[in-house]
């Protein structure tokens, strides 16, 4: 039995989306289980509770606070620890469950994180992974996406052995891909800490700790070219952004474009199964579920805005990743990766040393090169 | 008369590209020249070379080498001194040509820039400017794109005056909005960068030199949010290409819907003409013609992949850019705030300085925080 605890009071909305998706993961999921956290007297408005609460697979566990989308991380993790964000976490730290999602505040999330569950040996900063859809009919991981900025060579390479343990517990590819997300043109190619993290991931895949296959540049996310991209957390955060605000602006071109008079309106109809077709191919929701990686306890985020059906995926992708133990996996690999990730540390650059355990999540700054 | 001096071989097509494209400019723009540069022999063969040589408004000028496209910079500026680009950059230094127009190699393109035409007073670094449709039926203006990674805080406010003075040239809007590309989360807002970026934007907005609207994210660009946004080039370049490989994904699976059976053909048919006017409205092709900001002296890169089309729109810019005075815009935007880049450079923050004028384009590293 795979047990899921769920912040269901998280996200944008709340309730009226974790209780559906948590009772159609349910279904779905015949050896799972869920610990649904929230308010009382919220959950018990919503009018899936009745059939929940009775539910043999489903737990409610009172929570008395509620971590805002706008609360700042020292509010969040030192005047709420009654919140369902961390009551759920909670329920993996006590090995209640095997994994916590939440749509809530990233931060927080982060942070609480990190504060309860702690990172793992070996692991400097946590960091969020996500998948995107790609051309060649897949999905790349990529990491980090804003949990940490100015990273050093050290991180990256964390990065690329615990997304390649990510990857390996969801698709059973013992050996993806990892590529080093770069900028293209001849010697203004990428800073000094890029320039470093390639030595040291060609090292690791010297050694067999993962499978390094150079330097990649923007649109090899959406190509595929890789099974994982890894960058700091600024420039995946902003390649991922940048992204869902491009698919926005095509999405709404399209409407604008089929709603623009009788004739156009008439084709809309007649493409109508081929542009639900395409819709569904790109349909975002289907990626919703960060993985937050390093920490000795699996978490998954939400998006904020997700609605029942993106939200079950996420608990979906909890699930696959207790199943199939992923934490173990990114305690195996990192472990295995541990000379070099010691290497690195003794290396001149020692920023990212001083930020070890440092909490909240830090901006410690790259290291000033020539 | 407006006189563009178009590097005839650069790309990766070459003169199958360039000829059509400058003839058909010349076509379009009555009070416009244009200065043709390359191997005399290459140019002989093409058909449109006897037209072109008959024209009253396009002189050829012969240059016996060719940067290719992975050159190394060294080689492009110290070996290849008769390269169609360097004579091209020359017409531009001699005053002969108003603006100079390449589809080559950036990173040579920009070196040989800096090398031939010097940077403005008061300018550290050129930064490459480009124009992406938005959302809101315009165009948002982006820099820089990868001339420069690890930028300081002084580097963003040059980017963001430059910027400001390009975008004022083009739409007649005096005091267009600039936003400084950061991420979302709360405390985990942006490196130590883009914290000081964001107060030195601040005072010069104050001062009247810029119109900053305050901190965007990656959606932004698209959305349209602002009309000017500002990142390092190493960002600037992931967002651009991360952007570029989704439109192509994006692109690939609506045309694999609709060829997917005889219904969809059939589908597409009648859809034909709204995806056609859809096609049109995201076309890539129409935003060619990136600016290289903060020299004395004008330069566009075209894509190096860029058809007749695509380059004939960068020539546009370029004769626009020529027509409005953008040289003279920067300069005069650049000496008004001169205070805040001088007080910029006595803070802390030294490494800036240290880049001044350093060729070629160097990767000077971010300071390091705390």
């Amino acid at each position: 039995m795979i047990r899921i605890a769920v912040d269901a009071m998280g996200g944008d909305v709340g309730p009226a989306v974790t209780l559906p998706a948590s009772l159609a993961f349910l279904e779905g999921h015949p050896d799972a289980s869920v610990v649904l956290v929230g308010r009382p007297e919220v959950l018990a408005a919503h009018p899936l509770h009745a059939r929940l609460q009775s539910h043999d697979r489903c737990q409610i566990v009172a929570a008395s606070e509620i971590v805002t989308m706008d609360d700042p991380i020292e509010i969040a993790l030192r005047r709420k620890k009654n919140s369902s964000m961390r009551v759920a976490m909670n329920q993996v730290k006590d090995g209640v469950a095997q994994a916590a999602v939440s749509a809530g505040n990233t931060g927080a999330l982060m942070a609480i994180a990190r504060y309860v569950l702690k990172t793992m040996d070996g692991i400097d900063r946590p960091a969020i992974a996500t998948q995107l859809p790609n051309a060649a009919g897949g999905a790349t991981t990529v990491l980090d996406l804003g949990a940490n900025v100015d990273c050093t060579e050290d991180h990256l390479l964390q990065f690329a052995v615990m997304g390649s343990a990510l990857v390996a517990s969801i698709t059973n590819n013992p050996a993806p891909s990892v590529g080093l997300l770069n900028i293209g043109e001849e010697a203004i190619k990428g800073s000094e800490v890029i320039k470093k993290a390639g030595e040291l991931l060609r090292s690791a895949s010297n050694s067999g700790d993962l499978n390094f296959y150079g330097n990649v540049e923007g649109n090899d996310i959406f190509k595929g070219t890789t099974d994982i991209v890894v960058c700091d957390g600024f420039v995946g955060n902003v390649a991922l952004k940048a992204s869902e605000g491009l698919a926005s602006m095509i999405g709404g071109f399209i409407k604008a474009e089929f709603s623009r008079n009788i004739f156009t309106k008439l084709a809309a109809i007649v493409a109508y199964p081929v542009l639900t077709a395409f819709k569904n191919r790109v349909d975002h929701r289907r990626y919703n579920g960060a993985a937050l990686l390093g920490l000795q306890g699996l978490v998954f985020k939400s998006h904020g805005s997700a609605d029942a059906f993106a939200f079950e995926r996420a608990l979906n992708r909890a699930y696959d990743a207790a199943r199939n133990n992923l934490l173990e996996r990114v305690r195996e690999r990192i472990a295995h990766a541990a000379p070099l990730l010691v290497a690195a540390r003794v290396a001149p650059v020692t920023e990212g040393v001083a930020a070890v355990s440092s909490m909240p999540v830090d901006s410690t700054a790259s290291t000033a090169a020539h």
